[in-house]
């Protein structure tokens, strides 16, 4: 196979996680919500309350305990990953029978109020529990209850978020200096990747960004075939998976000399990078961050062409709260995990684009994206 | 970089698809389904309708025009994407004021019958419409409305999945002899997926599955770290992405000598998969399908052992219509593309999947999927 590469993450040797605990968190904050019993099926909710990985799922969590209802593709792995995570539930495989086992657990729980996770049950769905599954019963929409749990990540979280930022920088490291041999956007993303596998990611945490030249003024670029030249701005925005959890930093590398406006793009957002950094904190509202950001730009005359928001959590979604932007209501608090990264994007120069993830902690935050930022490649 | 590999995909030299012609034979869905307009908020249904590639957008179709909305962040690529596609739309970039844009844009068509998707629009998202955005409209709930036009390929989509298959069994031939070197399932997964992406594929269609001995009972195990030893069956499911298309297949190699189980397992499974292609046709039931692989594992005593559903279509999704298993209620009929993947899984023995990707045609169906059905390494 390839070359062997000592990989750096070691899923065992990080902290642990208290997923079994999670549910009785769970029904304090149901209980807040005025619900009976949630039907989770938001499947990185089921993942956080469980451990459980597949893709097909439903969670009834209820005081007298968990139902947990798969298909037949993953009845083994269900029992092996809830017992490995020390979760208790009444684990029940449907073929064709689900309607009836969620049913018969929902009536076997006795519960009037039903709630649903709006966010993560479509229309459709509602519909048919409305009308055909639980027509007795009254359904509530919930919103963010599993949400408000994982904003605050434990040790073993933070570890995994960590470990997976671990693979990032150093796989950046690894084939940074590749941008000097004229690659294309395709093969640089598929060089990190590579790397990011190789150093021991489970997979890549989104689709790599490698936005060069021209094609950095569009802040979501998908890599194409275009050659990274000298003169360019080059984007790059990846991140590493690990054992569920992602990373997410973004570099902006300078192939060959800056122009005047190049150079002073990347000082204005390397200051307003820095800028929302220092803004993060306990008690801080989220907003308060993308302001901080926002008037570094806007000083520099390029507020229009800042064409984002400043961040967003990180954990076992690549985004989820809190949301960090003019119409963010959150605020942040310790061991929350978020991104900062601003950016200018002008067609006629390229874009800049810088971010770290950090961690919020009682005195401001700490990175967990450690490669430096200097431009030069 | 890597050393230069012609890449098999090339897109540009393959047959165009009719995006702009979509929307007109949406229309007249939409007629049959009596709404006067409909909110399109499926991503893959607002790529389909305009050749946008970008993360967010709504997409508000009714009979004087379609209108889109995207955020900052798309804004340049909303417009030359929608120009190559020959799309004509209203085209609205929003920073805070999506809501405003949408609901002008929806009084503009002076609609009284609003169609949501409602597979894709959540219960929160539907409450807030209802609510807040179109309290003096009828919200109608629409199933399959885009999902129609999709079930039938153009020649240009199935160019795509073609190509996706390709580079799929290509990479496959590459790779293929690794397994006799004692590769970890993450090795060997990540030789594939970088083979694919060298020949040209835009991503991995999905994680790819390599699921070796007790691992292959498991249908959807992840790759792990175990080492591939002799007397192992290796369920190697995987596929590429082309321009947004998907490819699907499924071999299962055995290293080494197999026992007489692991042997008459490959044989049962091989026959199953060859009645469902058999019997792939215009006008099929699709349940009919599964009855065909079904029948010939139940010949051989390990129904309980078939954990999964015979197939489903390919295309924009990886899984999308029609469904093919026992609760189908779906007819094929030409163009559809849809896999044929039985599989009988024993713990003690390991699992053996054996899947293609089909067009169907007048007279039957063709494969995509030109890989051979070869246990061997």
């Amino acid at each position: 196979m390839s070359d062997p590469v000592a990989p750096i993450a070691d899923v065992e040797s990080l902290a642990t996680m208290d997923v079994a605990g999670r549910s009785a968190r769970l029904l304090t904050a149901m209980a807040a919500a005025e619900v009976d019993a949630l039907l989770v099926t938001n499947l990185a909710n089921i993942r956080y309350l469980t451990g459980f990985t597949g893709s097909a799922a439903l969670l009834l969590a209820a005081p007298d305990g968990l139902t947990f209802v798969t298909d037949g593709r993953y009845g083994q792995q269900a029992n092996t990953q809830l017992a490995a995570a020390g979760v208790t539930a009444a684990i029940q495989v449907s073929g064709t029978g689900q309607k009836d086992l969620v049913v018969g657990a929902v009536r076997a729980t006795g519960v009037s109020r039903l709630g649903l996770e709006a966010d993560a049950v479509t229309w459709a769905a509602q519909r048919t529990y409305d009308e055909h599954w639980f027509a007795d019963l009254e359904l509530v929409p919930t919103a963010g209850l599993v949400a408000g749990l994982r904003l605050h990540k434990d040790d073993g979280e933070v570890a995994r978020i960590a470990s997976a930022s671990a693979i990032a920088d150093s796989a950046l490291a690894e084939v940074r200096a590749r941008l000097a041999e004229r690659p294309t956007e395709v093969e640089f993303a598929l060089e990190l990747d590579t790397a990011m596998r190789r150093l021991g990611a489970d997979d890549v945490s989104f689709e790599t960004i490698v936005a060069s030249g021209p094609n950095g003024a569009r802040p979501h670029h998908r890599p194409g075939h275009r050659t990274i030249v000298e003169g360019d701005l080059v984007v790059i925005d990846f991140g590493a998976l690990v054992d569920g959890y992602h990373s997410d930093m973004t570099r902006t590398v300078m192939v060959g000399q800056a122009s005047s406006t190049q150079a002073r793009m990347y000082d204005v957002v390397l200051e307003a990078q820095a800028a929302g950094v220092a803004a993060v904190g306990d008690g801080v509202e989220a907003k308060a961050i993308d302001d901080a950001c926002r008037a570094v730009i806007d000083e520099a005359g390029w507020l229009d062409a800042f064409l984002h928001g400043t961040g967003h959590g990180v954990g076992l979604d690549i985004h989820e709260d809190p949301r960090v932007g003019q119409t963010s209501t959150a605020t942040l608090s310790t061991r929350c995990v978020v991104t900062v990264e601003p950016g200018v994007y002008l067609p006629e120069h390229g874009g800049v684009r810088i971010e770290d993830t950090v961690v919020v902690t009682p005195d401001g935050c700490r990175p967990v994206t450690m490669t430096h930022k200097s431009a030069a490649v």
